[in-house]
């Protein structure tokens, strides 16, 4: 790999914290991009010279989650992309997009994809809808990005002043601080006109799934990203049922998705947000600022020369 | 109307606990049937002498609900069923099948229809579906009865072995005691292969949640039904995206739906299972009757000679 | 009503020739905008000097098509927009985006409805999709402008090198001169690689079905629009099951659609490209350059002062 | 090997009228059922002597389809099941339902998922919809009785008085003698209370849909399957658009798909219906009786001892 980048799931991996049978050691990371050096007889997905981003899921090329595609995850349970050298199936890369950065590139297999399975995978957004995005990390900014190419309407909150400002600078439509603004989810409703927001991304911090339950319309899906959630986080389930809400878990995505959105991403040029990008030596400390979770978009790990 | 049926939302509904800003008095319940008895010019739907049933939500005809739409439903905030005569727009009733008594067609509006719409609103179940339905409650019975004829398998749920012989009768596959067997979530996985259940009919009684999330497959689908959740419920969400859980609220449904199912029932002829019918001079019984929460399908009240 | 748009059913409407049924004399055209200058009582969705326009069949408000809705579409057969003033129900009208002229809104109920549909009805388009438009009549204009809304990318043809150039401007990425290039389809498939075009806004001229079978993808859906189909069309079906081609034919659409098309046209300033607009009394000159076909957007009839 | 089934396909195959550019000689037929006698290292999907009936496509495990998928096709381009001995990858087998007969079991891959996808892949039936069936071919009675598992309705077609008592017996709701009726379609509609029917299997017989047409309900579908289409087939699309007909072409269909079919084969355990099953050394008659189209069910090719 030229470039590994972390997601938190990679946080709670290195403390054994994500998985209490998972085996360590264990190489982490599951994302990253690469060139390809060899390949065996038979390959025609991919040619020598080539630069690709591994897929999380190793068997997850299309279709529905099983145990069994998940069980070939990268970063756990099998070795990851922190690494100079892997040796994967034809199968289990893509082809990224060009007009990226090694580092830009790194940052799509698990928290873009994320994002676009979010917005794309089940009930699709349509341009005109109202999407809201929490906070400043990798997966919410991947998916203010997406809505935004996908033609949507987004509501960013932030706990600073100075971030919201660089979302609206990223497209944001509306801002909220919800630090000063406690109750954002009356606001994020009274901003679509009392109707309510079409799509959520649920990052999962403390608190937030009430105010989400406030600000999402009849009928509205809550996209559910483990995130932050390493703690246990309670829903009051009468708000669902009484408005007909969908809160649906998303686990990353397929591979058939990953090239969609890379179409997608070629088309737009879009740009993935790098917050910092550490040499391999620092590996540690981007693990740390990584636990810290005061991110702008994305860390990355540069590996090899 | 010549018959009316109740749904646990009535018993909620009469006691000012379903929603404080609802006026009383009102004349309550959402469900029944009757016969036309005269119509106004140009009206097209129906003819007098048609056995009709009224739509739950008047307005909602078909699409997305909307606060609109849901605005005019009857038995709050719009006066109910329990009444010998109605005023309605031919677009808010439907024809009823024909090989129904009055008093089985009385059970269809909200409890059948929820159930179909769980079943085949969102993500459709398909034949060979594993579906779980919990207790023997209106809904539950419906979804049992509609999972069948939809082709899929029932795996059922009651605290009575009595009643768990009833379910069998009515087409469950497999049934579990949850008095005896604490952890039926558990056991209903073990029951698929340890694959997990498709689609769980939630209805909400006290940490059956905690068991359903164990039950259900990698990307099943959990419809939340709030019959019996008139007291808060929390939910601990990292389940739900760990395995891609889809939570989806369930709001009855419309009359594109209705219709729809209708027809499904007069095919299979299929019967609903009445609990008990009382005379209307035993309404505050019925009400009674229905707030314990001990039935085995629906309650009904005759009204007329 | 402040203004009248044509499409091209209302040309053969008032030559006879959509429906040998239909009874005449009729007041064409189903398009339109005007203000409110009454309401009934009860009326709530609507009030007096709000701008709206009509749905294209009345009673066509959500779910499916069917023929009791579409008995309902003005311009035939029932009397439509020609017109000073026209009583409405409310359910029948929706409001139209602030920053349109009365002539650009009046481009909207059935010609963008019906490309939005097309493009997010029934297996939406997603961003990084190629999507594929033919001429520039006014469906094909909006369906490059709201292809170009949702993300898409889009590839338009045209006899004449002087509309391409405009189309280009409208946002197209590709365009294709298909006198010069009579082999189109094979072209239009060259430029996305070899893998075929995912969506093909099907307007129906003589021999572009063929044409389109060799550019759509396996799998692709090509969106049937009757507009310029007055004489039988024939298609070769072994294609279509060979690469599991979905031909779907496209109705308009309903209320809830249309709701949904306003707010994106709202949120991103689309402005419909109207080819002409005539005044009252030049109705006939209208109607003639309609039939003649060789226009770039949409023709528009001003109404009143 | 135990047992291949042939399809009209290997009928073109095998007299080099499918694709002008297959290689021959080639190991015809693509369905069949065997037992898995050794496996390589790392398998486990299977083990030695489970039953196992390859998928159509080898590569194509879920997913939309592709031109990368469809080129792993068994019986051309790649050789196929007419053989004693196969060597396939763990991942392009499936298990199938222990009730079944090899000769059974041997029909499932490509007519059983045919139908299968038609009816659930795309545009889902659901209990109650009018499915129409034409002729007893393999696709269309396992159409018929997939039909009738998911919950719906059937009009079965056929010339023959005698097989449409058979039909009857295995389900079919009603029946149409369409060498008696020519009109069908319009016998059809009529059945159907003059609505239309749902959904329509179409195995492309001459003429067949001018009358399908005629059947179809606005906003139905028509899954066109290719069975008996080698010659050119017109298609008058003005009926399409004007009803908003979906015509969908029908490409067999994925693993996943065919796994999920088997469980609802095994749960209602459907028995497939077998024609004739000849001896090895009669494989020449077999392709005989199959090219001549007057089957009821399927035909078999028993292989080894």
């Amino acid at each position: 790999m030229t470039c590994a980048s972390l997601n938190f799931r990679d946080s709670l991996m290195v403390r054994g914290a994500y998985n209490p049978k998972q085996k360590l050691p264990l190489v982490p990371c599951s994302d990253g991009v690469g060139v390809v050096e060899e390949v065996g007889a038979g390959v025609s997905r991919v040619a020598v010279g080539d630069r690709v981003s591994p897929i999380f899921a190793q068997k997850w090329l299309g279709g529905e989650p099983t145990h069994a595609k998940l069980r070939s995850t990268l970063g756990g349970p099998l070795d990851g992309t922190l690494a100079e050298r892997l040796v994967l199936s034809e199968e289990g890369v893509v082809h990224v997009p060009a007009h990226l950065t090694d580092e830009q590139a790194a940052t799509l297999p698990c928290a873009a994809l994320t994002a676009w399975s979010a917005l794309t995978g089940y009930t699709p957004v349509k341009a005109g809808d109202v999407v809201l995005v929490q906070g400043t990390g990798g997966v919410s900014i991947f998916a203010l990005q997406l809505a935004k190419l996908l033609g949507c309407q987004v509501i960013a909150t932030s706990s600073s002043d100075e971030k919201l400002e660089r979302v609206r600078a990223l497209g944001a439509d509306h801002t909220i601080n919800y630090a000063t603004q406690r109750e954002w989810g009356k606001v994020a409703k009274d901003l679509t006109g009392g109707v309510g927001v079409d799509h959520i991304v649920e990052v999962g911090g403390a608190g937030t799934l009430a105010q989400s339950l406030r600000a999402i319309r009849i009928g509205g899906q809550i996209s559910l990203i483990g995130v932050l959630a390493g703690n246990q986080q309670d829903l009051n389930i009468n708000p669902i049922f009484m408005q007909a809400v969908r809160v649906q878990g998303i686990l990353v995505g397929h591979r058939e998705s990953f090239e969609a959105m890379n179409r997608a991403i070629a088309l737009h040029r879009l740009v993935p947000v790098v917050d910092r990008a550490y040499a391999f030596g620092e590996a540690r400390a981007a693990f740390e600022a990584l636990a810290k979770s005061q991110l702008f978009g994305k860390l990355c790990i540069r590996i090899g020369a």
